[in-house]
């Protein structure tokens, strides 16, 4: 007899086969897809997704639920399956289908009129918009939070189990650490930056090798250049890309070594996972833990860059550094910036915290839409040191709120701040963690992360997983001690 | 207010879309998927095929079909849509769902053992297997045949309006004429083969030129690599692949030629039809009416084989070959093979015509599978002349069976018959279209087949549509007038 468990998993493996076509039709679009398809592909997209959200909110899955829950003798992986599936499903039937729709209209014509008002670096332009994509996700967080924070209920699609109170403590004790460094580090001498030109192909060369240095499996994965770097896909076929650019040879290693973080997350899940929510990294901020300790903490390490150092040497000659150390220097160099995607690793955090308060006055109501421009400028000025000096530089950078994602930018920090704890036990795990790096033996560090983090999925959730890893309750401050120790050193602050 | 018809025409062009991403799955698979990907690629298939096969079949397609084709004042394209959906909907409920799953579930799987039988050169390995795959699609058949004829209901998938009986008239007319044929180049001199290794990046750099030559619009398209070459999509994302052999240009070349146009069929339909049902080529003999013309009587015509003779030595250098005629008879060489995808212009046909004859005996039980062997063997010796060597030369060559593919085999050579037809038809038109194929011009051909044939897509019915075109009743005369001069003048044989 099939129980009603079963018939459940049964029905979401197929979703999460559906659902990884449709990722492959994005990945699809990124990189090899025609220019006069993009019309077309538009009304695949929208079927695909069609498709997808009436299977997450069919009712008969509500009743193999209900079923499912009600039987007795269940296993963690079927309780933690379980957990999953009643989330999403509580979540769909939550939001009216009218406001789901309007949504999803609004948000996929809104991110064309974001890009038009960046080109032409005009808030104004974008306003109206926003104020419409802002209304409908107060609308639905109203829906989703059964009468407690709306921004947490939001927040809940990206990290489930965070909260907008948590974040707030724990960025509050990062923010003045963080400013104060900077100011220190602005009035210290700064490292040289490359100079030159370097080939891409020997660039593409390089940056393959590194990702499988880094452990990612390309028979169970790609890489192609695209305009923008991302990871896509789980299980067997997980696909990254990462760009060139003529001078910085940097943008295209970083940006490659950052996806393998998420694709070698992917590709560590337990296979008997595939497809059912335990397939999946479980939370973003979990997975940008994973990118963010393979480019950073190991990949930006004083250890890896010197053997980093020999083979970039032997990609395109002499880089016109001293040595390895000066090399370390320059990889680590911290520069002014008005580009969150483009800031160093100590100032991308303050970033992250602009957005999380702006957005969550926003979506509190404490902050209008009108009076966005202004708060990000005057909040730029406190945190960073100098004026923005245009829209696309400011408030009109990212896509994230013209597609409706609010509650999206806090994970990038949590990650960092997951990133800091894991580096910590990491260490401890493998006290010669530095000799392996040095020599260009990145399996003791990437065979901890997936044996401990990465091989789970999405079986305990995002907090319980890195407690599990770590052994102590999340807090920012190893990665705080990280980054004022290295920059201290760096920049010769102690 | 919404019809009937409006709302099903919405849902086709759904399911139209959702029939566009699956097969775009298919050519990542062939082109750019990871080997690892292979498994879990079959369940993303799956997935996609179980949720197109439900909306075929869906109750309230019919709903809508009754009350559209019960409205007035039906124009041409609605009335030629809701007889293409009628179709459609009639055989998705005509085949139980329990059959169609089994014949699902049997040929994917069947599909392997016959390769494995094919590696392994033992009939008797896949004989069980054709067994069962040929008892299902019996009774599939014969579920569709409303009592009439069971070859005849299967047909209808490839070729709709097509009947064996029609077919077999017009096979029979051609086939002592092109034994006849075959036996009179056989005993005359044949042409030199090209010899040496030509460069396969160079290959495939003329062959994408020469596919934008033929028409093909690579903003709505791509040229790759792949084991076979196949055209896949439409609209404005319609790619192609070919393949490269060292010691064979033309493998590659006309390869590319075929598929071509198959690509440019699609591409040059109406864009109003995009994903409804008149969005599409009208039916496999009309598709390949295109690609032979394309291939055949336009791209190993003397008058363009001239110009390719340049572009070829350009790309290559000489190819020891003493003139432009010389590589005229060497690209229309005749040559003995079993194999019927290598086969030239002339022998092609009588590949076509033993399967066709075959599939037709198993369907109607005239012919077992424990016979098949044997009689395939015979009936080779007899058309071909001399002996099959082994299975994998002979019974086993062709996937098609294994996959539930009878009733497909004919229409490669009625697309022949198509093609000859319009060639007719395209020289009354183009009084001057040798010079303009000797001078590399493709433009007047295949303006006019976009013009006649292409852009209507599933408009006319098949038979219409070739009749629309030339003004004719299609028949067998016109390819074998052309076969018969082209190659009694290539042997000499006047």
């Amino acid at each position: 007899m099939t129980t009603a468990y079963e018939v459940l998993i049964a029905f979401e493996r197929e979703t999460g086969a559906l659902a990884q076509v449709a990722g492959r039709l994005g990945w699809d679009q990124e990189t090899v897809m025609p220019r006069g398809a993009a019309a077309q592909r538009g009304d695949e997209m929208a079927a695909m997704e069609s498709v997808l959200h009436a299977r997450r909110a069919d009712p008969r899955v509500g009743e193999w639920l209900a079923a499912a829950e009600a039987a007795d003798g269940l296993g963690e992986v079927e309780r933690a399956n379980l957990r999953h599936i009643r989330r999403a499903y509580d979540r769909a039937v939550k939001v009216p289908s009218r406001l789901a729709s309007e949504i999803a209209r609004v948000t996929s014509v809104a991110q064309g009129t974001w890009a038009e008002a960046r080109a032409a670096d005009d808030f104004a332009a974008f306003a109206p918009t926003l104020r419409e994509v802002l209304r409908l996700k107060r609308e639905e967080g109203a829906a989703l939070s059964d009468g407690g924070d709306v921004y947490d209920a939001l927040l809940q699609d990206y990290e489930p189990g965070a909260t907008a109170a948590q974040l707030t403590d724990m960025f509050g004790a990062m923010r003045p650490r963080l400013t104060r460094l900077i100011d220190q580090v602005r009035g210290a001498e700064a490292p040289a930056a490359l100079s030159g030109t370097f080939d891409e192909a020997a660039q593409m060369a390089l940056t393959a090798r590194i990702a499988q240095t880094f452990g990612y499996d390309t028979t169970r994965g790609r890489l192609d250049k695209a305009v923008h770097p991302f990871s896509s896909g789980s299980g067997n076929d997980v696909r990254i890309t990462t760009r060139t650019s003529l001078t910085d040879p940097f943008n295209c290693l970083y940006s490659t070594i950052h996806e393998t973080g998420h694709a070698s997350y992917e590709q560590a899940i337990a296979q008997e996972y595939l497809f059912t929510p335990l397939g999946q990294g479980v939370s973003m901020g979990v997975h940008e833990s994973q990118s963010r300790i393979y480019e950073n903490q190991l990949g930006r390490s004083r250890a890896f860059t010197s053997w980093l150092h020999g083979q970039m040497e032997e990609a395109f000659g002499p880089l016109g550094l001293p040595d390895a150390e000066a090399f370390y220097r320059t990889v680590n160099r911290v520069h002014e910036g008005y580009i969150r995607t483009e800031a160093d690793e100590l100032q991308y955090n303050l970033h992250v915290l602009l957005r999380f308060d702006l957005e969550r006055a926003l979506i509190s109501g404490e902050l209008e839409v009108d009076d966005l421009e202004d708060a990000w400028n005057a909040r730029f000025q406190r945190d960073f040191g100098f004026a923005v000096d245009r829209p696309s530089n400011g408030v009109l950078q990212d896509v994230h709120w013209s597609v409706g994602l609010f509650g999206y930018f806090p994970t990038y920090s949590l990650g960092n701040v997951y990133a800091g704890c894991l580096h910590e036990a990491l260490r401890e795990a493998v006290p010669d963690l530095d000799t392996q790096l040095a020599s260009g033996d990145l399996s003791g560090a990437t065979g901890w992360l997936r044996e401990n983090v990465q091989r789970h999925g999405g079986l305990y959730e995002p907090r319980e997983t890195i407690i599990r890893a770590t052994g102590k309750e999340p807090s920012e401050e190893p990665l705080m001690r990280y980054l004022e120790t290295k920059f201290g050193n760096l920049y010769g602050l102690d």
